[in-house]
């Protein structure tokens, strides 16, 4: 996977992530990052700015690297071995967009969210995109890939989840207890959660709104339900 | 302003908004477009679905217009008039990404805010992503532009207004009473508030984070920072 730009690089240079190859702009300058590459003896090729603007249209402020796909795991991998009071796992339903993902991967790892399950199919690639939108947050979340999500449920619900479905025929948000384990569901940004998974659910939740568009973007939705939970099991 | 994509275009025709040219695929067939634009006979172009490829690389779904830039108004043209208690206005401190400032009018519609106030200078345009990401909601929020903040706060506070800043430095924001007229202010996705503005605040106000990162997305942050105004104002 190719991803650029000064913060990316150096969330996973501090990581133990498998770089690939290192290309860096001959004006690049930046030191920490530097010195990462020559602690950790990693290879790297300088070109030329152009020739950098050719390979990545993005923003890549002299950087891009070719690093090893994320890892991903099985829900057997993870579930079982959160050992906690009140877990919180996040569900994407068929997300599209690389932005709202990696937003939600962010507002995850700055709410203790345990993992963030997502479908194998028919859903936003981990891409450069998400990496960079979550500002290298991906590192640090466990993603579990599910081959289908009610399966996924059926498995939580024997674990000891409430599942939680963010619907807007649902009950006030903030009118739930949330003093248990959680897996909060979030939709696909045009279609909302799909009516099987919606029928799943143990509870729907809804953020009361007056708009006329009445529906929040998915990673702010994702956010206000997470500093809810966490506010609300203080 | 060039836009593109079926709800925007939706948006702007259920507006009166002024539509300088609309470009129609020839294979487009949405119906309530259709006779929004046959009802108020505007002029329309059909060009090959190639063409309108080369004329927005965006995913413009067989639609373009071209559309009077959006309105935007003083500080005094509307702050005086909104005569309620409980105001809530946000201020956008030299934010950068248009999918920010789109996702920010969005949460702004939906909760409710009064105005939006935004820098005349080195803040991201309000262009088609902007609009786009807002879907359509621009039209219904009100824009201020000011020349500077640090102005604008001190009117504000004439006005009767407490002036909240998100800042990782503040007291627990839900711990602050919101229950008086409120500009809070959104920093720059880097930056953060600027230091003059953030001396310029009556409070300082963080959402507490238990990751690395320890920020999140801007316009993640701001709709947890209205859905807490909201909920602690019932």
């Amino acid at each position: 996977m190719r991803v650029y730009g000064k913060n990316v690089a150096l969330a996973i240079l501090q990581e133990n992530n498998k770089v690939n190859s290192i290309y860096l702009s001959n004006h690049f300058k930046e030191e920490e990052i530097l010195r990462f590459i020559s602690k950790k003896n990693i290879p790297y090729k300088i070109i030329d700015s152009k020739e950098m603007d050719r390979m990545e249209s993005g923003l890549h402020q002299g950087i891009i690297m070719d690093i090893e796909e994320i890892k991903t795991y099985d829900l057997e991998d993870i579930i079982p071995s959160i050992k906690k009071d009140n877990a919180l796992v996040v569900i994407l339903d068929h997300l599209e967009d690389p932005h709202n993902f990696g937003a939600i991967i962010r507002s995850c790892e700055a709410f203790g969210v345990d993992a963030i399950i997502i479908p194998k199919d028919r859903s936003v690639p981990i891409n450069s995109t998400v990496y960079k939108t979550s500002v290298g947050t991906i590192e640090k979340v466990k993603i579990i890939k599910v081959a289908n999500i009610n399966n996924a449920i059926e498995k939580l619900k024997k674990y000891n989840y409430w599942i939680i479905g963010t619907d807007m025929e649902g009950e006030d948000y903030t009118s739930i207890d949330y003093k248990t384990n959680i897996a909060l569901i979030i939709g696909n940004e045009g279609k909302g959660i799909s009516p099987i998974v919606k029928k799943n659910c143990d509870y729907l939740a809804k953020i009361p709104m007056e708009g006329t568009v009445n529906s929040l973007n998915a990673s702010v939705a994702c956010g206000v339900f997470l500093s809810e939970i966490v506010r609300s099991r203080k």
